[in-house]
């Protein structure tokens, strides 16, 4: 860096709604990377990117300079296409796990850079740590040959991968300042950016268990983030999907391994399933791969292959029995109607408080805990039906778990007309 | 205290507009002060209150948990009645050296407590410090005994007065917190509440070297600070005084005290003897004491013999040199008519610069560096006059100290109409 600034300059020019100069974002970004901008310094800072907001030439700047405060993966000398999937976080989440393998059987290569869950939405590595042997740890040595043998990999993000977003990220989940456009983009592209894919197709959750509550809000992230890959070479396109309630039937580590197995096995339930193939028909036309036909390759076993061969390849015994919880309980319908309502939050703050999720970094989750859904809107109900099924392996985890399931959902007369699962494309 | 909360959800409250509610409140500062809530959540928070503001309730339940992080002063045993005096810090501003002994020889007492500069507006405690031997230190039992002998104290604000105010005042100057009318006024009246006085005069600057550069925002500061006092049982006023220019005609830490001995003397310059007038006769109607002449006391050595009586008490000799600067430089008018302007910012940066301040708490200050103004604006100058005269004891400081004054002020044909130094009154 050749010019220096300082840091209660740059703070002050975002707090009376400046816009930050190229040479105050890339002096900021690299001189918090290193520590000589403190965290109260960034924390105020990103405070005021929060309630001030950031214009899109700040925010590619910022995207790019938390890219260059580490090492960018160079996947162009792979024998197949690169695509990847990213979705924002919702309650029921399990579609990387049957879409990796499922775009892989096309021939594309899927490098699947994950995190761990926090808070009420679940982390992909969580979940696939619930199999017994597997390891989300790769080198870069690693990753690659995998990419080659195998095409696809899910694994964590290495140390060198934007690290600027990994101490940033660390520091929003603590001042709260996580539910900012601007740097929620930037984060998420940083890394998609950084870890080499040339297409990327986003799933943008719309609803109560997603960050953005309302589809105005989440348009204008996906957008913010299209323009961000676009401008860096990317091709990307996100889908706008729903997260009012859960996705598929179950929420939890190994339950949502169970149902992501019913999938590639050709079953499991229809918006997972779905959702799967419109990603996967998303990544293939990004990736420039046309006239495929991804249903086929769930029921005729090329996708569970696929699953096979990238369990196997991080150590994981994909025939291995997933773990269950010690404990049950099930709550059953006290009226019949029609299931109208079944909030995604509620259902995803009860899970995580049975186990599921973690309330800081360093907790470990517990892979059996979870919430089984009998039934979802849409669905008839009858007087005793069971609704759902809490799982846990500390009975004395329910009594919290079913005080967030309070007025989760709706029963009625009359079947609500829900909204699509997929509510808009932006390209 | 009784009920916790999490230090994200106090934040998020703030940031997302809301109001704190006291108990919110209470934790807040009192985890911050015991180390629970870090250093960057307070960051956040705060820059989330200076975007979004405070009511009047949440200042003065802030101010109310600030004294209660510490220690409050009990001064109602003294045998005299207790004022005391706040600037919101400006350039030249000398007046408490005067003002102290001038109050105190009308038998009120007068219990100074002080800090030290930051940035370009200097610090009393600098000042007093520049007088060989004069110790700023004094324990709550020699403070009151010298508030019962002397009548007269200035010293520095022991550590357990609102030392969650120590903390926060710290962590504001290194996060671009520190503009905030909400956080000055309960920075300013929680260490003047818990010192135990009785009355309080609140000096409240306006202009290019004052911290509230308009008058509508001073009006604000200091309406919030009456209110604020007036709650807490201390009868409260506050002047709005011009700080468009510097006070008197010096500027740094020996400069000043030899410019504050003249107006005990009976001389200085007009503008010093009118405001230190000015806020005497505040003070003494504020304590209950009427029908005084305080100009008389300059004139006659009452208020110079209280002097060197609380400069002895803090050991200090009144009668030692002050210190003098090894270079000076003088820069003359190149064109005449009247000074129409002396910008104060410009001349507290080149003071600053030549060594008078300081640019971190650690920095010691250069008791002989500043400025002295030969001319005040509306002034009639002569090419070749002398108008400004810049001390240090390092050479090398002066380039950058004349790059602050470069347009410093303006000589034109006619005088300007200035602005009056006493601007409003607010009780």
């Amino acid at each position: 860096m050749s010019e220096t600034f300082d840091a209660v300059d740059v703070i002050r020019t975002k707090r009376d709604r400046g816009a930050l100069s190229d040479a105050q974002i890339d002096w900021v970004i690299d001189a918090y990377t290193r520590g000589s901008v403190a965290e109260e310094q960034m924390a105020a800072l990103a405070m005021a990117i929060l309630l001030n907001g950031m214009t899109r030439r700040e925010i590619a700047r910022w995207t790019d300079a938390m890219i260059r405060s580490g090492r960018r993966l160079d996947l162009t000398g792979l024998t197949r296409p690169t695509a990847d999937k990213h979705s924002t976080g919702g309650v029921g989440d399990k579609i990387t796990l049957p879409l990796t393998p499922l775009v892989a059987s096309f021939g594309v290569a899927v490098p699947q850079l994950s995190g761990r869950g926090l808070g009420h939405t679940g982390g992909t590595l969580d979940k696939l740590e619930s199999i017994p042997g597997w390891r989300a740890e790769l080198t870069t040595a690693e990753l690659r040959r995998q990419l080659d043998d195998v095409g696809a990999a899910i694994c964590a993000a290495g140390d060198d991968l934007a690290p600027a977003d990994k101490k940033l990220y660390a520091l929003r989940d603590v001042t709260g300042t996580v539910e900012s456009i601007p740097l929620i983009a930037s984060s998420i592209m940083s890394k998609k950016i950084a870890e080499g894919t040339s297409a990327l197709v986003l799933d943008v959750k719309v609803g109560s268990g997603a960050f953005m509550a309302t589809r105005a809000e989440a348009t204008e992230l996906a957008r913010t983030m299209v323009d961000l890959g676009t401008d860096a070479g990317v091709t990307t396109v996100a889908l706008l999907t729903d997260m009012d309630t859960p996705l598929g039937r179950t929420v939890g580590n190994a339950l949502e391994v169970r149902e992501a197995l019913e999938v590639l096995a050709g079953g499991g339930p229809t918006d997972v399933v779905d959702l799967t193939c419109a990603l996967a028909d998303e990544m293939l036309t990004a990736a420039g791969r046309d006239g495929h036909e991804v249903r086929a390759a769930l029921s005729d076993g090329r996708a569970m292959d696929r699953w096979r061969a990238m369990i196997t390849a991080q150590h994981g015994d994909p025939d291995a029995p997933l773990p269950t919880a010690r404990v049950t309980h099930t709550i059953t319908a006290t009226e019949r109607g029609v299931l109208q309502t079944l909030d995604a939050r509620a259902v995803g703050v009860a899970a995580w408080r049975l186990g599921a999720g973690r309330a800081r970094k360093e907790d470990a989750v517990h892979p059996a805990a979870g919430i089984e859904l009998h039934a979802k809107p849409g669905d008839p109900v009858t007087v005793g039906a069971p609704l759902l099924t809490l799982h846990t392996d500390e009975p004395q985890r329910f009594e919290r778990a079913l005080a967030a399931l309070d007025s989760a959902w709706r029963i009625g007369p009359d079947a609500s007309t829900p909204r699509p699962l997929i509510i808009d494309r932006i390209a």
